[in-house]
């Protein structure tokens, strides 16, 4: 019987993916507008190549991508570029409806409910705050705060210790098949993948390690299995 | 005769400390209600000998604060300070309209004008793309960019000679005494002061050196001298 269910937060939760694409298109788009000399597709491209190379955590993509488009860094263009981002994702963050409600369900039935994530302790935690579901949650867990990430077990060992479950009576819900899918797996908790699809290969995977894993179609779905 | 007129920006073109420490009170009431264990005042008062000691420019005032106080870092209260402070910052950040008419008028009069600023070079273009008064700007030097910083004469020199004119032609307006107006001095440039009034042994020092500084009331108050 499970107890408590643990969630992933980005792309489980909310869709950071589609809002952060967004908020870099409005951001390109503003730095060509003053002065960055490409278009707003080579300038899209461009940025996502420094994203993949440095990593989504790093401080100053704009920088990079104005010192290479324009053979020197620019204050005004990668200033133009911060403001907007910034604006359109803090204008874009906001709750799915049935994550709110589902969060709400579970609580109401009694269940635990934890976070499990990956990235930076202030950075998750701002996110929790201004989606304003933080006090859902008796525990969150990020990576940098406990100094091992998903797909470690330890990183579930600990959220589970804090909230006092076992394995056995613990549920998984995440986007990504590596992480929080086989994350759970090496802790021994059952798990439920969303917003993404099992490819033929994951589920050779899947059938070898004799794990079965259910493709949630949304949050609220949960509400029928829990 | 003066053909160019160059501005310090925090607390001359708008009142920099004024915000911040409204921000600061804002941000303090917000952890305060999320569990800083002390009174907004108390909180307050710790918030500002913590920015004393390691400068404005330090990125983690907040936790220091949690710390401090409650003896842990909590990322909640840490966030919703950050948070909230960020949005105060920016809700106030806008120009008291006699700025933009007397850069208006400097510009239409066909002086040149230049700012020069002691800061990080994104941070304080932050700034000036929020308020919206870049393109009054035919300079602008600040001095991380340039590795010197104001009372420097360097800083002033580089200022001028990207806008080619001469310290006899050059007037430099700005609120702090030791900076911006030991800084003209240094640079042999003319020099008014504003937001700030000289103390008796400010103006000795000023009658030593035999340089006469006039006390701007406003910025706008520069209509009846140039």
């Amino acid at each position: 019987m499970i107890r408590a269910v643990f969630f992933d937060m980005d792309d489980t939760l909310y869709d950071t993916s589609g809002f952060a694409a967004i908020a870099r298109r409005a951001a390109v788009k503003s730095m060509v507008h003053n002065g960055l000399k490409c278009t707003e597709d080579e300038g899209y491209e461009a940025l996502m190549e420094i994203i993949r190379e440095k990593g989504s955590n790093y401080n100053e993509h704009f920088n990079i991508l104005t010192k290479k488009i324009n053979g020197e860094e620019d204050p005004l263009i990668i200033v133009n570029g911060m403001i907007t981002y910034h604006n359109t994702k803090f204008a874009m963050l906001k709750l799915e409806p049935e994550c709110f409600s589902i969060l709400l369900y579970l609580k109401s039935k009694g269940y635990k409910v934890g976070l499990i994530t990956n990235g930076k302790e202030i950075k998750q935690w701002e996110k929790l705050v201004r989606l304003g579901v933080y006090p859902f949650f008796d525990v969150v867990v990020t990576s940098e705060s406990v100094g091992v990430e998903k797909p470690d077990a330890k990183i579930f060992e600990i959220a589970m210790e804090k909230l006092g479950v076992t394995a056995g009576t613990s549920l998984m819900i995440g986007n990504n098949f590596d992480v929080d899918i086989m994350g759970a797996y090496n802790a021994g908790i059952q798990s439920m993948i969303i917003n993404s699809e099992i490819t033929e290969d994951q589920q050779k995977k899947l059938d070898e390690l004799n794990y079965h894993v259910e493709e949630l179609k949304s949050l609220i779905s949960l509400m029928n299995i829990l």
